[in-house]
């Protein structure tokens, strides 16, 4: 069930990453609203946990907030990619690594105002290094580090660690 | 600085809540390749918590998701409005309440890798109804809620609080 009717229904443009729509709604009121809609296909996101409580995270490059974030490795899901496939693929591909274990966390909703993206957390365990895996990092500017878990508090205090993915992940897996 | 210089800039689309714009950048390999960029002002949200540990939350539609979310009070900044500005202006729209106290908890991005936007948290404490206030809530559809801190985990566990602000919010309260 639609919860605000759409009306009419407009596409403005269909990209690599996202597309936009503008859909035409009612209110509760009768009133008529616009809702402008970026359409994403989904993301899975890993807490890769080592044996000697560290996580592995990508520091790379964000256009849209011109700085470097030190993030938890992710990444859009494919056409019919199940997160938890997408979660072991992103992280062979960002950090080389393979994981014995993968266990969900959650699913969120980044920017539910504008954005139909929900991310899946898992977290892996049993980490392992393959050889043959991380073609992407040096193509696309990320570099690994291995954070100690103790680390991470100061990191956030310090804004260092500043994306929703890796706040939701990281605080989770300390609450649980 | 730049983390990935640009070479073209396109704007596809400007709205009334946000804009898009497509950016051809070059990478550190030399190769170039394109950024699909979501401008948004940035936000304001607050967790309002009462003195006998409740939770003031909202319940919404969220035409993006095509569901309602439990969610904190939050709003997109106007322009040239600071985020404590912004942070007791939607406290008051969305709610009717007014806070003795404001303190900020955090600022995150909600989608780095495709939108600008950041979103600062404060904590709202000493709260009190302003009869005068809360205007939007009926129009928009919007219907408060006082949610224990102690059912905080339940609702995130049924997915029924799924939103990065409010997640990061409460677990953050919670960690601190």
């Amino acid at each position: 069930m639609s919860v605000e009717p759409t009306v009419a229904s407009r596409l403005i443009f269909r990209g690599r990453a996202i597309a936009l729509r503008v859909d035409e709604v009612r209110l509760p009121s009768g009133r008529a609203a616009s809702r402008e809609i970026v359409e994403h296909p989904g993301a899975a996101a890993v807490v890769p946990l080592t044996d000697d409580d560290h996580v592995v995270m990508v520091r790379q490059p964000r256009k849209a907030l011109e700085r470097e974030l030190l993030e938890i490795p992710a990444g859009t899901l494919e056409p019919g990619e199940a997160p938890l496939v997408c979660a072991h693929r992103e992280l062979a591909e960002e950090t080389g690594l393979r994981a014995d274990e993968m266990t969900p966390l959650l699913t969120f909703a980044p920017s539910p105002g504008i954005l139909t993206e929900e991310i899946t957390i898992f977290v892996a365990r049993g980490l392992r290094a393959d050889p043959g895996a991380a073609p992407e990092a040096e193509e696309e500017g990320l570099r690994v580090e291995r954070v100690p878990l103790s680390a991470v508090p100061a990191l956030i205090n310090a804004g260092d660690i500043r994306d929703a993915k890796s706040l939701i992940g990281l605080l989770l897996l300390r609450w649980r």
